[in-house]
């Protein structure tokens, strides 16, 4: 049984590869997809495609449209949902898309550190299940073959 | 036509009785509903109910999954929901909180200063409206009975 | 049994004015909701609230902003639509108001004049009744109550 | 990751031509479906099932019925979106399908216009995104494989 | 907790009386709403709002459309169904609010004579319960507040 | 694009069969699925699995609970359903599946004989479109094609 | 704000009555609805209300078909579902129930003995909260008004 | 037409080989799924993945997490449910699975011995239906081909 898991959350670094590589490892049929990770071209994507927008506010505005787009296309289209919060930046976006798959009941998994227990721990006892490391997370996706 | 308003977002301040006053003034017919705002109760209501846990990641998780029934029985009589971001904290759960409110179809109004327009970007794009202040969000809901 | 009814359509006449005496002198329990009907604050509701904005695009947005959760928070508190299309104006907002209605499941009812069956003709056919006149649309509301 | 993309909007141009053949040279794995275009088919299809119908308004009316089943049957199929507003025509079929799709929770893309932002201005505000250009919305849709 | 009860099924008996008579004498604070039972306005509606229509099938169809309107409103606001079958008529009518009602979740009892068994086996099979007779039915009401 | 259609209706003669051939010479891409048309085997398919039940209302029961598992596994995987009523017998198994149908927002076409019109008028005006023979409803399935 | 709570769980002590007790020492704005809890009263209704039925397994179908109507009611009219386990009998009704307001998204707090941890582990993991005694319910239905 | 069902029920004997057999000889094209049946994995899975927990109750709360997760996957991928309760054990995950799946409007097939008729009687009258033998639930799904 094939799925597709969506990969919420920072785009800072290279979790995302890192997920991965363990699963084609462990030979597990999953399909990943995930916002888009280039950071300037999330940024700009909404300039690139409609022009100039008079100032910052309206720059990210026409951007986030964009993004949400892609992002309700490939999270209708997946089984399961990660969502990983590092330790630096804000991150709402990674707590939108937990929440809002939490919601259309798509099973959810969160990956963060242990320093953010206490500001996530109402997210985290709604999310299926809370690890702390990419290989915990696939872990959990391997237990569904076994 | 009576209306329930849920007022997700930071417990530091009195912004919710800000509303309540300021509606009151209005004469609108609203009913405001929100999380727990006693700081202190709201961290310890897990182990007050259950009794003490074994470390600071259950007595968290304890308080985390009342303070959620709470949030779900109000949020599904909610008509409206104002979710405010303020400068400081994490703020995850009013993240979570309104993306929740989205998915679930709630008309909703986020209120957030200009310096996070940024990290904010995705979920702004995806409420109802985003402005600045309390008294702008007053004056969304006074407009449904103009 | 207390019914709430929205009126979607044109802004430019007295027809919900109408709509309202004719169901008070037949006694029908209903309550009318419906959008904005003072033009001038339909259009600078945004701009009032948010303040002046870059241009006429971004003033239209904002305006549309708050009028859309208006819309929402009334429509998903009503029992029946009645969609009215006059004459003049393109009124696409009255196309979608009407076809957002049939989508939920809420009876619809749509009054348009003999000119528009047939650019209305796809809409009218996924209406539950489609009349030519506010005295129409009342009979249909009152034979509910026979 | 192949989706499928329904292309709303008017059928007095070959812009959805266009459409499939950009998105070819994008080598995007895209499948295009729509309303029927040839506009004689669609107005005559009702009476070369059932007969003739007594008067234009029941010839339209049976026409509908099976233009409306082949929209419901192919927008039920889709991921995407695309409704295009060109300058003639009242178009509400076209608000009709973008509305049914927004409400139906399908990432939906505008293409309208400069002159139609004051009287769409409401739909856009509902759709993802709006854009003005075919180009534009190919680059949207470019954009979820990038 | 006062309920409201949708009585479908043939109007060419009293048997809905019969069935606010028990209940008022049980003192249930039930609410009964249910289809149009003057035979004549019920055939009529459709030309009496709409005018002479050309023909038979035309005025059916006219007349249908506002019958199914009254029922949709009524059916939504219902917190349970009843539907009678008797032993005369095709009674599509009660199969296709019964089918509607019970795929809606609204609980559903059946009522129809033993000689219906074999052709109503399948909808009885999925309603929650069919009994034989209108006391029967009632008991099955006066039960919910015992 | 490749489609399922769900054939509600009469066992007693070999429709399906016409629609099936009449699919075929098209080469319209549908599969076709339904309810078991050998009479003997649906009645007598609960007690074949079950054992003798006592009586022939529970021989009744027990044969509808397995042609009912079988219609619901079919009906939730079918993008059309067609619906026919022939002259004879009572058939609400077919109304019951026409409505059940609609309700879930399957696109539904109803096949009835001019002699029909009259009993099936609301189930009529609640389907996407009736037509009065096989052929009809393949030219209305075939039209999705063209 | 009025809620209603649907008591699922065991029928042979009195534990309904001290919750409802204990809520109005609290002065909490609740209605407590629930199963028939008279134990022959519910393993009777069927053939109290159908007449003898042909062996006990059809005298159990008969009465569980009018206390799952029951049930259904109420549990759609309530906000909050609590399910009390005792330490004796099977009582998968209550597993059933509480399964079904977890599907159905209703706020659900488990009240289970100390014993029982382990063979309702999943359970307790899926619903909101579970606790030990009527108490500790009844605080957390209290801290709703806090 | 490929079927996915998905197999809940005890974990203590090899009922879900005999089913999968069964299937293979009848050449049913059906896939099955259903819970982790190594029994110590099952209980051992949440202190695998995340590290010892403080205690038996947490231990228990952590396997439960993945085992639920791995559930919601699955069953949302299934066609058809098949319950299996045994003449030991509480199986309440067994009548949780099949709650869940009944209210999710998933077919589902109840097989469980005469000893448990009375105690399942509510469970089994909400399912589709309910056997005593693995080969009578294969007869059923068998059924849906014939």
């Amino acid at each position: 049984m094939e799925l597709t898991v969506y990969l919420a959350g920072q785009i800072h670094d290279d979790w995302r590869e890192q997920v991965k590589e363990k699963a084609k490892e462990k030979n597990l049929p999953l399909t990943f997809v995930g916002p888009q990770t280039e950071h300037d071209l999330s940024d700009d994507i909404g300039e690139q495609i409609l022009g100039e927008r008079p100032g910052k506010f309206y720059k990210d505005d026409a951007a986030s449209a964009v993004n949400n787009l892609r992002t309700q296309v490939l999270m209708q289209k997946s089984d399961v949902v990660i969502a990983l919060f590092g330790e630096k930046y804000k991150q709402w976006n990674t707590a939108m898309d937990a929440s809002a798959a939490i919601t259309m009941n798509k099973p959810t998994i969160i990956i963060r550190p242990e320093e953010l227990i206490h500001p996530l721990k109402e997210l985290s006892n709604k999310a299926n299940i809370t690890v702390e490391t990419v290989d915990q997370a696939l872990e959990v996706l391997a237990y569904i073959y076994k």
